[in-house]
């Protein structure tokens, strides 16, 4: 097969591929991040490029206009290479190149007790000792590997302490060579102490643990400085793997025919980067990043470790292992100190990951008299019930919709993002992140809209538009759409609205989630009004107005003063796992303790779907306060 | 430098090597063990080979006579190649090429309690059980990874069970080609129980472990049958290192100056060939044999790992680990299962190795009331005195006169070697290895013949020849000698005898290792009559006769019946280790538990030395039994 080579302009990057590959999966290779929704089927019409010179293979498709055609805009995933080629890649394909996260330096010098429960002892899971050993002499004549152990036992209290061969093999020369001061690092891998390395003079200062969330659309990382109890620094990404498709299902598809080695090539190679750029950022040598704790929904965990995941997209839906144990970070390429340790966040089932069990830790579900709810809303909805002594765990796939994705208008939240939206007067008032014009409505506007045309009447209860109900309700080609904002108006021309399609798709998620919760509270012989409290976690619910998402029936009917946004507890309680080996025994007792409930074992999944598929729900009784209103 | 070519005959063995390595090098490069005794410094005259075809470099030397050097025989240590050459090796400086060994297949269905101790609970250090899972369901949702450790569990009790990524990735494919029916290995590393190794099927009536005694001069092996509790067969060879000096110190400054790879390899390699060997006759896969148990003198042990052992012979005399964990016998080049486990028996201080902790092990010393001796008298003389309240070790450099080198007619113990010696009517009675004529003389013969010569007169208490005693007595070059067998009665057509030289370094052996006993018992406050029991380990002292060995001071005056011979101790306890973790622990709580006494510490030592070179000693009080006869 003929291979070409790419030049992506302007980034000055290329790549050289065979002419079976898509531009799509060329630019990825040349590490740039497109902003494909549908991962390459060629429906989603977002990864548009201009075909500078060369000549490509490709079929036509409808999400081109003539005139773009014209100009030599192709579908990236649908376009192949004939002969080397020049392509331009438009700025709305370009995906924004860094996320904003929460950098605030929370400190942890008492480490941050989670919402309700206790605080746990500063015991990091990677930690350095300086040590003045004695010289040996005939009647002092420890060997020095045991003159490191006791020296070691002595400054931490931690026994049963190992260490590998090639730490042993450089001790006689690194003790002698420095007067016998040197610096251990010791990690905790479960039951056992590990030395992991030793290094000449004091070094103790210099301790760093990476906190990673991992995924599906975005991978955060925050960097821990482990003497000080301070978040150091954060930066976050996008997924590369997202070329492959969003939702974690078209994931586990492309690694069964391109093999998960590519997969987790990806993955790894973002916290790669997202490692490398903040240790140069604050001038930090790797080599003292001794620890990187992980956390993600467990398909991103096998992603990353290399695990088969065939088996969890299959009926019965089967994980390859929810608990990993401490690995060394180089055996999956992830680069910080050579012998660093890899922790993972324990997992609850296949589609509740090790996010959830950091997000019961940090908000201290597990330790509440009452009984609470947690939510996780992104690609699937997670949903968790219990208190100190039960907790259980279900997931819902509600696709992207509620991400901004399977939206025609969606978007990220990112800059143009229309993020707030309300009625004043019957015109439609929008927030846009960035402050600029809009270009699309991330999840928070999107929910906001619903409600709000709701409230207004343009839609019904079933979610259909009502025509005549506004002068901003069109009919474009015989179908109905809101327009929010003309293409005079917006960031790059286009317009933006919500056609029946979309509503559809979000009024289809909002079920999920409602359906998953009603059952597993039906399974629990409990209601609503049994629920004390509700965590939202996830990047996704910091924005979201809670009275409309309830309105929507998107949340279950609670005082809004019970609903409590959280961020992303899945950083937050591995950041607690990091510094406290208490605490990182407690997600092993959450994972044990939290019972999975897979819901497509449930029978009464689909009646119970179908009636949440009304705005709120078809029975109104569970949603009094919409009721009232 | 020039490479040459030389061909070994009669083995059609081959080297190629440059032109500073002596033709014993050479000949070991190419895989032939030479019985060299004093590692190549042109002392001992034992390597000699004669040149077919070639020239070669050389100093001359007096250890050949006239008529050898005119027949092309040299030296092999002091020899160099100028050209490519032939050269053969005669059959008296071929080494034996399998060395005799206790195959008696003791079984420990009942785990042998030591001599006095409790019998240990079967618990082998890796064992093997048969899964038979129940497959997954949407209720039963277990991922695979926490299913295998449930049917781990629920099959042994064991908990805290570790898998590495190897094993946890090939899960999902194994569990579901074979109904999840599966033969899990477990490996017991300290706190944490592994699973190491997952197979199809039921194996599990598959599972050894090799048990290795790393010895200066010889590498014993036994193969474990675990599921049996049998010794399967047992094996042993010359440790390929005596090329480079037969004594441990030499060792050590031979990797000071090649470099400690160069040493590991060669016993690397011996294990390994003893693994195969054994394997291969009784028909077993490498990959059932799961674990290997390794006992032996601290720096054999450390050459085994690939340690640094240079602080082991410079003052104050320090090893790089007495207690190295568990490892992948792999890492180190060790060819069993290749995630099978290597366990090294911990040492008790630089010069008393594991070898003796297994024997304090075997022997139950660490058990008995009454207070015990222990020795084990090799290359090194190391002695252990102790009960169950306390114990203590030390080491005696004793030279390697007692094992047969450094004594003109020294040999090790094998066919022709004299092992008893008597005077009957005024003639010598001589006991042959293999029943043949004589060729020289083993420990065991040695210490009978210096206590004969004693007895008879021929030497004084000093160990200095009395002229004129007994007509074999010669005087050769104005040095005496006492002649056991004429060159017409021998194996080899040359003359068997002891000369003044020999003698002396025999009486320097034994009051270096009576000398130790006495400090050691000062130290502790106890009369030899405290010492309710005496155990000598090690191949040498089966056959020595123990009155002779009271009789010239070798051994305390006891009861010769409270002297009781044990044998390989350090195969045995490293056998009690690899057959139950119970046993395991126990030899991590002696080397604890011990105090090492580094005699180079003790300023009496040369004076309690100088006492011990009279026969049996100059405080004839020490020896009453010997004064009275």
């Amino acid at each position: 097969m003929a291979s070409h080579s790419i030049v992506f302009v302007p980034f000055d990057k290329a790549a050289t591929v065979e002419s079976d590959r898509s531009l799509l999966e060329a630019a990825s290779e040349a590490g740039i991040v497109i902003s494909s929704v549908c991962g390459g089927d060629g429906i989603c019409g977002r990864c548009k490029m201009v075909v500078r010179e060369g000549e490509v293979n490709g079929d036509a498709t409808g999400l081109l206009t003539r005139e773009e055609i014209r100009d030599g805009v192709v579908l990236a995933c649908q376009t192949y290479p004939r002969t080397d080629l020049t392509v331009e890649i438009p700025e709305e394909t370009r995906a924004g190149e860094r996320v904003e996260v929460d950098k605030s330096a929370q400190r942890f010098r008492a480490i941050h007790p989670g919402i309700t429960g206790k605080p746990y002892a500063k015991s990091p899971l990677t930690s350095k000792a300086f040590l003045e050993l004695d010289e040996p002499t005939l009647e002092n004549n420890l060997a020095d590997g045991q003159r490191l152990e006791y020296g070691v036992n002595k400054a931490t209290g931690i026994s049963a302490i190992q260490a590998g061969l090639k730490v042993i093999r450089q001790l006689p020369g690194l003790l002698r060579d420095n007067e016998f001061k040197v610096t251990a690092t010791i990690g905790r891998r479960r039951e056992i102490a590990e030395v992991m390395d030793v290094e000449a003079g004091d070094t103790s200062s210099r301790n760093y643990i990476a906190v990673v969330d991992v995924g599906t659309s975005t991978i955060v990382l925050h960097l821990l400085n482990v003497v000080e109890m301070s978040t150091v620094d954060a930066q976050a990404c996008f997924n590369s793997q997202s070329v492959y498709g969003r939702e974690v299902t078209a994931r586990i598809m492309a690694a069964e025919k391109k093999g998960a080695q590519a997969l987790q090539e990806l993955i790894v190679e973002d916290v790669n980067r997202l490692v490398s750029e903040v240790a140069a950022r604050n001038s930090i040598n790797l080599r003292d990043i001794t620890g990187i704790v992980c956390s993600g929904n467990t398909t991103m965990m096998h992603f990353l470790l290399g695990l088969p995941t065939e088996n969890i997209r299959r009926e019965p839906f089967i994980a390859t292992s929810l608990e990993p144990p401490p690995l060394r970070a180089a055996e999956v390429g992830i680069k910080i100190n050579p012998r660093g340790l890899l922790f993972s966040v324990p997992g609850i089932g296949s589609w509740v990951g090790g996010d959830l069990t950091a997000g019961i830790l940090a908000t201290g579900l597990h330790e509440m008299d009452e009984t609470a709810m947690l939510i996780d809303i992104g690609t699937n909805g997670e949903i968790i019930v219990g208190n100190r002594e039960w907790l259980m765990g279900c997931s819902a796939s509600t696709g992207p919709a509620l991400e901004g994705a399977s939206v025609e208008c969606g978007m990220m939240a990112e800059k143009g993002a229309i993020e707030n939206v309300r009625f004043e007067d019957g015109r439609l008032k929008c927030k846009v992140i960035g402050d600029t014009k809009p270009q699309g409505l991330c999840g928070s506007g999107i929910i906001d809209l619903v409600a709000v045309m709701l409230d207004a009447g343009i839609i019904d209860r079933a979610g259909k538009f009502v025509e005549g109900t506004h002068p901003d309700l069109e009919s474009v080609d015989g179908r109905l759409r809101f327009v929010i904002a003309r293409k005079t108006k917006t960031l790059k021309g286009t317009e933006v609205y919500m056609d029946q399609d979309d509503i559809d798709n979000i009024v289809t998620a909002k079920a999920a989630v409602f359906a998953a919760t009603k059952i597993m509270l039906d399974r629990l012989n409990l209601n609503i009004s049994d629920i004390s409290r509700l965590f939202i976690a996830g990047g996704f619910g910091n924005y979201v107005d809670r009275t409309n998402a309830i309105k929507i029936g998107l949340l279950p009917d609670m005082p809004v003063s019970s609903i409590q946004y959280v961020g992303n507890t899945s950083v937050w309680g591995a950041k607690l796992a990091a510094l406290s080996h208490e605490a990182d025994d407690a997600l092993q007792e959450i994972r044990r303790n939290t019972t999975y409930y897979e819901l497509m074992g449930s029978s009464d999944y689909v009646e119970q779907f179908q009636k949440a598929r009304f705005l709120p729900h078809t029975d109104i009784g569970l949603f009094p306060s919409v009721g009232k209103g």
